[in-house]
């Protein structure tokens, strides 16, 4: 298989999911940027984008090379509410570093807008979509591909988003960061998915806050309510690269661990690459990640998927398809590692004797 | 304390050493680019900087940024034995990469050999010394700051890398990647630092191969041997960023997870203001990392020892002191979380409950 | 408060449980026998109560100085399908042994039967009732105080035994070994309870195949389907004596460690501490334990709930409530574990670093 | 093979050593019988064998069962410093009751004492060993078979009680509780075994305070120094019945799970398998446990030299060699775990994800 596709005119993201294609999204920005010294946790804003673009644009390019279909714009909290007067210059900036990017390959860009911090206080929803709607005409000025309105934990409030987000006339995907047992409010994610895709939503999905597994499970949810209420829509997964089972309702913010000492439960590519064929199994076509989902991560993705896609990403060229590339090392038992059921079985040590395997949430 | 320093005339390295400063060094290429796109897992050679020189700089800047002092250039593996014919446009690039990012700032460059592929198979002096000197003329003539011969399994390759790199002039430091164990031969990591600075070596010490506490019981005998042979030499840890206890003399190359699910051991911030703090301790005054070392452990070296050096890293504007940033979050139990007691006694779950804590060496 | 309670006229398991008394049942024989030597691990026969009664004897003893209320004959799997022709010496012996030690305190003896070998093979009602109707015969015979059928993986046999222990006229309790996906039919753990009563069981719960805090949830969905169908009755349970939350809905037959490597598992006297009380604060008045419970657990039930019962059991003179006992050690950290909170709070080491902390079910 | 062995005239203990013989110990009294109900944890003193013999008789029963060689008195503490006027009565009865049980079989009777409680206050050799001498005069009395001095932390008060119970003519073995760093007083074990044996032990080692491999390492220090300094002697290890790696010098006493949460740490039967079987190949033939070792843990040990002794233990008429009891299970994956590889290789899980795998000494 040829490690790479040649250059062609861009399909759109709704073309690419009506014609059965799997759309690859990308990964994590807030939570890799903090690590490289671009973001501040607790804040999690994007300025970055205006401070220090060539570290944003070359994590774009990361992505871009390990086959993300998708360079969505580095618009997280980026509105009004969150970043007072700078809130323009970082949305007008992320778009252009996006397109840049995605220009250097077949990839789309996505406008991003997420929850604001206005709903928890009041639901205004003039106010609130206002600020959805200042976010949206720089999106529309920059011209991008489609939209995403991501990291819901109310369906009311991803309603509005989406709602405003469809006024542009581009394809809309929608994701909410809830588990199995639903939004903030008690509705189920079946009933969120309903709602968003009467909204105008034509991908609904679930991002961050759960691992990959859970997610895959509140889509299964989301699935079957679709079918049940003769519903039609695409499936989004952009799931947390930690492992998570210990996650309560309110998702890895209430795990003692959060934001500082997940290390230990960054999914290996191996995990990653049964994430992709479960999510593929499911019926998901745009499959990407969330916070801890590193570039090496998204090209498991498009790795595991590479015979159904006919290619495989830039990044392989750096990468022996399971551990192959020990092949050759002069130690005969690193050898033996190999092969692809050395890695699918292994079941690695944490190398912290005195750590707990599951945590209990704070709340 | 301000987040940065002032520009200066950069001092050299044994002039920093003598004076009593710390300097802190870089973290890890060969693992770090892997994840990002451009290494190749089992060759680990460096072509990337001729091949994707944008995303050699980047992480460059980012090890700046997060404080290191020493820019070394991506030169591991990068000899002729290794390369072939592209050793030399590597050798030259990374150096340019390397010199270009610590202009930027404060920082040396280090010219960096290791250990042949040609020892393991005959031992010919002749042969080897000239691989190394093919390696230093390059760095002569792009006039690195000081040399590092790092990563030697057996004390008598490392004098042979000390006794060439001595012919240019430039001050040598000198790491082997042993354990407490000592050399594949049997050498004590006493024996060794003897012999290292008795071959001409300004600085001696160990890189990879151990996780943190580990290395630093590898330093203390080194410390013990020399103070006993009345020599007199400065000190070097470039550990893994790894947790690492269940590691055998051949170290993390014999654990089962090497070297693709290493992830449930990768040290946290915390623990490498830990190690920073015993290193110093126990007298290392040059202080880094080496594979598994990502721009924000670099950080928390640079921030636990802001204190002694009257100066933050660049990278602390965006990183707020022992989880600080968290103390304006809405919901009260993650904004308890802003303390450093909190922090320093957290065990943090692998959310793994089907895997171990300890591996069983391969050999 | 007195370490033991004066003798006293003894009253029926209704007149107990009426009064709101709360009931201690005993614990573990047939896996704390094998460890002995006396029982035979895949067989599960109750032969040692001829072969060997004196170590049968010990045991009923421990349990009675325990706290113990009951002493339930050690028929388990005595019936004719299993133990061929000794089943009647089987069953008299038992009888005996139960009843010599009940007498001297103030328990009761406890007749039971268990699911027969016969009902996954065919449902022939007519003939497994007369099997548990030649158990019946004995304990009638011997004069036990109740009747006790357990150990019930299907609701329907659960029914008839209940329906042939109640032709004795005696009280008859009645345990199914279920968790909260309910009887291997597809019954629930709430129909299963509704069954038993209308059958005429005074007292419904469950015993065996899972761990206590599983239990306990399969008691409150119990007791939710009672109320909903205004049904009266009295609970009881009787879990495992093992931490078990990987169970799946076949019980602890299916972890890959039944049963020779359930050691790890094994709840500590605290654990059960904690157990009683949730129990208790469910409404449940029968508190017992099966395989795994040894002696000291029931007393930590007798314990736990002595400020409700007004007396300790007589092997309390032998244990410090919360480690007391340690309140004179010469090391001082030793005598600092002589309170309560040390030991609620502690998280015990499995001291195994090469194993997981969860086990997939074979089936 | 048989599972018994027929009546013959009783060898001494030295008889059986000399001529090669393993001779099988006893396992645990004081955390055994403490689980029972019979001991106080804290005061670990036997006044059960006058307050209850029959729960004594049962236990040594159960050893002899199990293939026990020696049946020890259960005088542990049961000197006049611990148990004041008590002292000679249990003294006295203890004798007895393992007499009673040792004429059951082949098993020999040793009189064990232990150190004081007045070392750590004073150094007084006469009172120490005037407290020596009252027990041996009970044993001399009852005519024990041979003497045991156990548990001492100071070479120094093992010497004294080896040259009191030399006194008596009768073999003295002679174990300290030390790991493999040695005494209180810093002698090393191999010194401690070299002291021992010129004060006239016939055979030495190590009981309690640590687990089967670190006793093991202990045993091997021994050996090497006895062999060093020309002298012979026969070696005994009696361990703890726990998985303790993470013990520091000061043995399990100072883990935060002493002795009340030590649950999760038993060793399995197959464990202790293989730790008789390394025991063997040591050349260490008096094998038997401490603290933790229940019957079934003797029977593993019996079992595991049945081909070298050519016997089973009677117990063994109750126990399937390596799970083979399950091979007629109606379920096939619990058929399929009546086999030796699936027992020795099976890594046991915990059932407790809140907690870690190894622990911190209090000191």
């Amino acid at each position: 298989m040829a490690p790479t596709r040649g250059p062609r005119v861009k399909k759109g993201l709704l073309e690419r999911l009506d014609s059965g294609e799997v759309v690859v999204g990308d990964g994590s920005f807030l939570l890799t940027l903090e690590k490289r010294g671009y973001v501040k946790a607790g804040l999690w804003t994007p300025e970055a984008v205006v401070e220090h673009p060539d570290a944003v644009r070359q994590l774009h390019m990361e992505f871009l090379r390990a086959g993300s279909d998708v360079m969505q714009t580095f618009t997280f909290s980026a509105s009004e509410d969150n970043m007072g007067s700078q809130w323009e210059a970082v949305n007008t900036a992320a778009c252009d570093l996006a397109r840049e990017v995605a220009d250097k390959g077949d990839a789309l860009v996505a406008g991003g807008i997420c929850q604001t911090s206005l709903y928890a206080h009041h639901k205004d929803e003039v106010r609130i979509k206002k600020l959805f709607r200042l976010q949206l005409e720089i999106f529309a000025r920059k011209n991008v591909d489609f939209l995403i309105a991501e990291y819901f934990e109310h369906a009311v409030e991803a309603v509005w988003a989406v709602e405003v987000l469809k006024e542009s006339g581009k394809p809309v995907a929608a994701t909410m960061c809830i588990g199995p047992e639903g939004d903030m409010h008690g509705v189920t994610p079946g009933e969120c998915a309903v709602k968003l895709v009467k909204a105008g939503a034509s991908v609904v999905g679930v991002n961050c806050q759960f691992g990959p597994w859970t997610s895959l499970k509140t889509m299964s949810l989301m699935k079957e309510a679709l079918q049940a209420a003769g519903l039609k829509a695409h499936f989004m997964v952009q799931s947390l690269g930690f492992h998570m089972p210990d996650c309560g309702k309110g998702g890895f913010l209430d795990l003692p661990e959060y934001p500082f000492v997940l290390e230990p439960r960054v999914a290996t590519r191996w995990d990653i690459q049964k994430y992709a064929r479960e999510a593929y199994n499911l019926g998901v076509r745009y499959i990407g990640g969330c916070c801890g989902f590193e570039p090496y991560h998204i090209r498991a993705i498009a790795e595991e998927l590479a015979p159904e896609r006919g290619f495989l990403p830039l990044a392989s060229e750096k990468h022996g398809s399971w551990g192959s590339g020990l092949s050759t090392h002069t130690k005969p038992w690193i050898r033996a590692r190999a092969r692809r059921e050395y890695w699918e079985n292994l079941r690695p040590a944490s190398g912290r004797p005195l750590c707990p395997s599951l945590s209990k949430p704070d709340a």
